[in-house]
């Protein structure tokens, strides 16, 4: 039997925990570290028998790492950290500023091919996914529209922004697709829809003792950018709601391809994810994606690469004879 | 400009027809002749710029055609065509006998190894789409179950059974997924249901006059293998009412990967493909495959390859650049 791929993880948030979790799933993977900004006493992993380990203490494991997985955030810590790691190691990482995604992996290019490393950026569900699915079905249905849905889910930006409101104490915003208008995009109707349109948007706000509930449901409606031009629904629940009904990541959505065909024959490709949580999901598909980087690189395929560079046959455990057998 | 991808069709039915339509939406390849084993003056093709020419004839093709794409039937038509082909051409098929495409991958990566050429083998949606959602649905999320469902789409196969029972003068059958069963799957009930439990069949039947059709019924509904196991619906019909509602050919289904992360959490993967035309979306598959065939064997990755072994960025006629700043 091979040996396993030894992985480490970078960062141990809500997605560091999650591919601890999603490593202990995988046949052919041990985590061998996990390394931190924090002081390592104060982190608590699943695992006890797995190191915690300040970050400095990384560049003393290129020999006993192949893959880290960085899991920290796109603002700040992803575009500074995976240029560094892909210096001394394999990296995969989520990165989803999808605006900066050409720059970033400009960046990581760079020094990986420099190093000999192999890095795959920008892998999770979206950036992942929905991307894979977008090239695919447009490839296969060139002539016709791609819509992206995106929930129902525990939206992080706009949960913060509702939680800025004067005399909100706690609150959750939920991103929800519009029934009707995805109803229209599966009948091949080809809706032409903004993504306001698209998106309901549903908050749920703990107020302050006192506080004036309507003053709060309009601030939070006509809030430009983030609610003004969306359907929203505010509902005033308890503190204890709220912990009971509010606390995990679900998350998910839809990337639905309608095209069409010969004398207009309609076709629709789609694909969705529905999950209770977000950053476990990432941190599956940042996992299966460590395969891939792990046996690209023992190819030679170095430098940056993204989820159109990778057959989907590398982020499998099974060998390409049990595929062909089993699955295809 | 690059110059175009030259391609060929072997086969003229319902798939080399759509295959046919399908080039023609493709902004980066050109068609250059349609070979059947037919009198070429008998097969008659949409574009009548394009040559028709008897199969005979393709062995003079060499230097004029990147791609070939084999259009033939699986039974017989594609393990002796592709083998042959691949020692002059790059191919792409359909193959679909599942339980033969080890053996059948083997013979022809044995010739394209030889010859230098590439064949991208059994693509279309099942084998093809679905088998890709099944591989990479299961490295994600490697604890769980995978439900495939088919339909609703008319079936070849059964609609032939029907057709030979007595008193029947034509007739089709739909394979339609239970309802039931997709929302059981989709809440992450995970039930143990066999194929038989997860469709349902529904039969239109034009009868011979005078025929017994509460005896052509019962023997539909009791017909071993094909239909003893499920539930069956025959509904009788006019000649007139099966060619107004019934003569196109629908198909489509489900790839659902329902599995579990961290602590239980339900994460839900789902893929379908609702489909007017069957033989047009997999001439569809076959096309975009067609361009991963030139661009592979441009990169002198010979031999025989599976959907598995195709980096999805191939199919597109993006770049990589675009592809990373404009879908990832």
């Amino acid at each position: 039997m091979e040996s396993k791929i030894r992985v480490g993880i970078v960062g141990y948030g809500n997605l560091g925990r999650g591919t601890e979790a999603s490593i202990a799933q995988q046949p052919d993977m041990e985590l061998v570290a996990v390394f931190s900004r924090r002081n390592p006493d104060s982190v608590n992993i699943i695992n006890p028998d797995v190191s915690v380990l300040h970050i400095d203490e990384a560049k003393n494991y290129t020999d006993k790492i192949d893959v880290m997985i960085l899991c920290g955030g796109s603002a700040t810590d992803l575009p500074e950290q995976v240029p560094t790691f892909a210096e001394m190691f394999n990296t995969v990482d989520s990165y989803d500023t999808h605006a900066k995604i050409p720059e970033f992996f400009a960046s990581v290019d760079k020094v990986a091919q420099a190093s000999g490393k192999t890095s795959v950026i920008s892998v999770g569900w979206d950036p992942g996914m929905f991307s894979v699915n977008r090239v695919m079905s447009e490839a296969l249905l060139p002539e016709g529209e791609t819509y992206t849905f995106w929930g129902k889910g525990l939206s992080q930006g706009h949960s913060d922004a509702v939680r800025r409101v004067e005399g909100v104490k706690k609150g959750v915003q939920y991103t929800i697709p519009s029934e009707k208008v995805i109803e229209q995009v599966r009948n091949g109707e080809n809706p032409d829809v903004s993504k306001s349109d698209r998106h309901v948007r549903t908050c749920y706000i703990v107020a302050e003792e006192g506080a004036d509930t309507a003053k709060i449901e309009q601030e939070i409606k006509t809030m430009p950018n983030y609610f003004a031009d969306y359907e929203t629904t505010v509902h005033f629940i308890t503190e204890e709601e709220l912990k009971r009904d509010h606390s995990s990541m679900p998350h998910g959505g839809f990337v639905i391809r309608s095209g069409k065909t010969g004398e207009g024959n309609n076709q629709i490709a789609e694909y969705s994810l529905t999950l209770d949580s977000n950053p476990e999901f990432t941190a599956s598909v940042l996992t299966a994606y460590t395969r891939a980087a792990y046996r690209l690189n023992k190819e030679g395929q170095k430098g940056a690469k993204t989820i159109y560079d990778v057959a989907p046959g590398y982020i499998s455990p099974k060998s390409a004879e049990e595929l062909r057998r089993d699955y295809l």
